[in-house]
């Protein structure tokens, strides 16, 4: 998605070998304008696939997630983290180990919210590990529900998250596909192919 | 805003004396369709206040005020809660304690998002203690900024943040305002005023 990389040549800015900071239009400040391009795209992505509900992870996600969910005009499911959780029957759980801070989540959604008939869309804004989709995929094979994809706003190719999805047959849509970071500048994939 | 009361009726579960649930479609799933309508509503309200930034708190103040972001087309800025916050120079913080988990949280906003020139309208889910809206307030004065008012999606009159609000002449602006909660049922001020 042009509009996207553009953005992140822009204003994002690289730190060490390999972290994007994108704080100034996507998780901390947030462009709804690009939101909404972004929303759109997934659902240009995935429109054939009857989708009935979209599922993200607070709290980087829900911004492109309900703009995602406004195009199809199905509900958000939001997980909520916890450091601990008193496991409860009413909630689906999940755990998440976070490579950049070193710890571990429960991500976690009620039950009520998710069930068998339930085609899926995970969105989130970044895919590097693939620890945060993963603990969604968990979280929809407990519901007995499908994962359609996963729509990702930023993707690292060059962590594991990518091979992990297509070794499980997910099919993953990312609008900026980063193969590496040179001398502090973004090399995105599609350059690299060229 | 009939549109949410009537959702409020038909979704809202009461719990105890003054505990309103709504995660059917506003706190964990949500309806974009109903956080788009939410936007418009806030935007219809200070349109003429020449607001340049959405301000809310993570995670649940997101989705209303990303909708309220995509009608004014100026960013969001969320503010992140933290458990402790290292002091930094780069970031705005306030102390916000939550009368329901009896805890106290920093919330942090990064001093580049933030400054003098900008008029902040914000947005959370609901208005009971106000104490995240007060937190809020305190980071924008930090800045230098003005405090345009602040939409709130569900508000319970009956607790003590309007009154803060009103007494500081901050505009609030409530899209549904709850009196009373009797026999499980929630009284709307409206209807109570009539």
């Amino acid at each position: 998605m042009k509009l996207l990389e553009d953005r992140i040549r822009k204003d994002g800015v690289v730190l060490g070998a390999d972290v994007l900071k994108v704080d100034n239009f996507l998780n901390h400040q947030v462009d709804p304008d690009l939101m909404l391009a972004v929303g759109k795209e997934f659902y240009n992505q995935f429109k054939d696939s009857k989708i009935t509900k979209i599922l993200t992870v607070e709290s980087s996600g829900i911004a492109p997630a309900l703009a995602t969910a406004m195009s199809f005009h199905v509900p958000l499911v939001f997980a909520r983290k916890h450091k601990s959780l008193t496991l409860k029957d009413d909630m689906f759980t999940a755990t998440v180990y976070s490579f950049t801070k070193q710890t571990s989540n429960t991500i976690a959604i009620a039950k009520k919210f998710l069930s068998a008939d339930d085609k899926v869309l995970i969105i989130d804004d970044f895919l590097a590990n693939g620890q945060a989709v993963q603990g969604l995929t968990d979280i929809i094979k407990q519901a007995g529900a499908e994962t359609v994809g996963a729509g990702i706003v930023i993707e690292k190719t060059f962590q594991k998250g990518r091979k992990m999805f297509d070794d499980q047959g997910v099919r993953v849509v990312s609008l900026a596909r980063i193969a590496a970071f040179e001398d502090g500048q973004v090399v995105f994939a599609d350059e690299q192919d060229a």
